[in-house]
């Protein structure tokens, strides 16, 4: 593939900075990149790695760059970008990693520059582990990719965005960030949020009982061992979406339990019926 | 190993009591097996698996047999082993694999004859899927299996059950039944709940959600494919015991929503962090 974006930056050189910076070089989509981030280790780790050529701890080093990666977490994006805005030189183009969209995407088109594009996206993979030891460059191989246009969103940069998503091998979707929050909501932000409040909840009630964890148990709470700091701002930076979405699953479990409660053989099988057609669907659509 | 049951009958050879069929004469331990169920088809493959030397339809051609494993859906137990009671000789070991204890174990001590010792038993493992078709030699290989001996249990018969599970790779546990119907409403019974409604909302209020899903989403909804009617036969089984942990884990994430809900970052990290020791506990348990 013809390179997307000879000079990149990547801000954050975790698991998905990483992961990307890793597979954009393997595809030659991207020339050379910069890694900045806090942690020596981590920025030594990257480029024994070769998942970059050069590190940095500042971001006023940055140099002239055809696109900035900004992979950190949610709550320090906004910040990032502030600090960034006063280096970039006209033209180039700013995306973003960030679980969360509705706020990034609003402060960011009105802290960068208008001369540089944002544009924003979330690629939905990634593990409980974090960090550059961990970066995979086939990590977003079939991976959805949401991008988050708005009225604001250059054409060009967007599709440039889109052809790197693509070239390393995601399935790319265009929604709003309102759109992409509520989505995000219910299939990533409440999963982690039921698999710590369930381990939490074993462990302050039963703690016995996690002996007799089957594979259900241990799938279902896997991301149960993800970064509390970075979970933490991700519930805080998507509050409205996420607590619907806890009211409404709440309410469905309550549904079911009313059904347990009364011996409602009918109602249950109803509602295991149709989890269970939908659940397919989900695999089929894979 | 020196063969603990020369002549066994499985009565339902679907995963589990196929795969444990298949463990056991791998290691020996069983000898001859008869396969007993209602599906043509599914016995027709336990056969040409080499699952079971020989199949019936009816529990009253079960024959002279030194074991007898009921492996059938928790509800239908009871009616089986009623059915297999007149035609068992004395001193048959009777078992049974059934995710909840407590009715079943109380029920079968009174309906089998004195003369044929019975022991509980639950290995933790299996799918969502089903059928003589997908069972595995090596799916007990670690996993937990709980036996609930009570006060009328025979000893030699529990050490020989005991001898099995151990035999095909399971790691043994001894809970009574009451303790085993609470720990399993934690671990597998809530965790097939929560798998359920989450999808179940999911698919009520946004289905285009479903596009974002990433593996948390798969992961963790994985056992919404499972059986329904098997489900709902658990669920009413140990109702008791899933109604009280469905009230502590929704109180438990009713306490993580006001901390989001007010902003308490201080309180969320708590929980998370908490959760977070707990997961990497049971990993560590392994």
């Amino acid at each position: 593939m013809a390179t997307l974006f000879e000079r990149a930056a990547v801000v954050g050189v975790g698991l998905i900075g990483g992961s990307l910076a890793l597979a954009a070089r393997q595809a030659g989509l991207f020339g050379r990149v910069t890694g900045v981030g806090r942690g020596a280790a981590n920025l030594a780790t990257a480029l024994a790695r070769g998942i970059v050529d050069r590190t940095t701890h500042r971001l006023e080093d940055i140099g002239a760059v055809d696109l900035v990666v900004l992979a950190a977490p949610v709550r320090t994006i906004p910040a990032l970008a502030a600090q960034l805005a006063p280096h970039l030189r006209a033209g180039t183009v700013v995306t973003d990693v960030g679980s969360v969209k509705g706020s990034i995407v609003g402060e960011l088109e009105k802290i960068l520059p208008a001369s540089c594009p944002f544009v924003g996206a979330h690629p939905i993979a990634g593990s409980e582990r974090s960090g550059a030891e961990v970066a995979d460059a086939d990590l977003f191989r079939g991976a959805p990719c949401v991008l988050t246009p708005t009225d604001h969103t250059d054409a060009s940069a967007l599709q440039r965005i889109e052809a790197l998503w693509q070239g390393v091998g995601a399935r790319v979707m265009r929604m709003s960030p309102a759109e992409h929050d509520r989505a995000l909501a219910w299939t990533s932000h409440l999963v982690h949020a039921i698999a710590y409040s369930l381990t939490h909840a074993i462990d302050a009630t039963d703690p016995a009982a996690f002996a007799c964890a089957g594979p259900s148990l241990r799938e279902s709470t896997r991301v149960a061992a993800s970064d509390p700091i970075l979970w933490r701002d991700i519930f805080l930076a998507n509050a409205p979406a996420v607590l619907e979405v806890m009211e409404t699953f709440t309410t469905d479990l309550d549904g079911l339990k009313q059904a347990i409660s009364s011996g409602d053989a009918d109602e249950i099988t109803r509602r295991l019926e149709a989890a269970r057609r939908a659940r397919e669907r989900l695999d089929a659509q894979r």
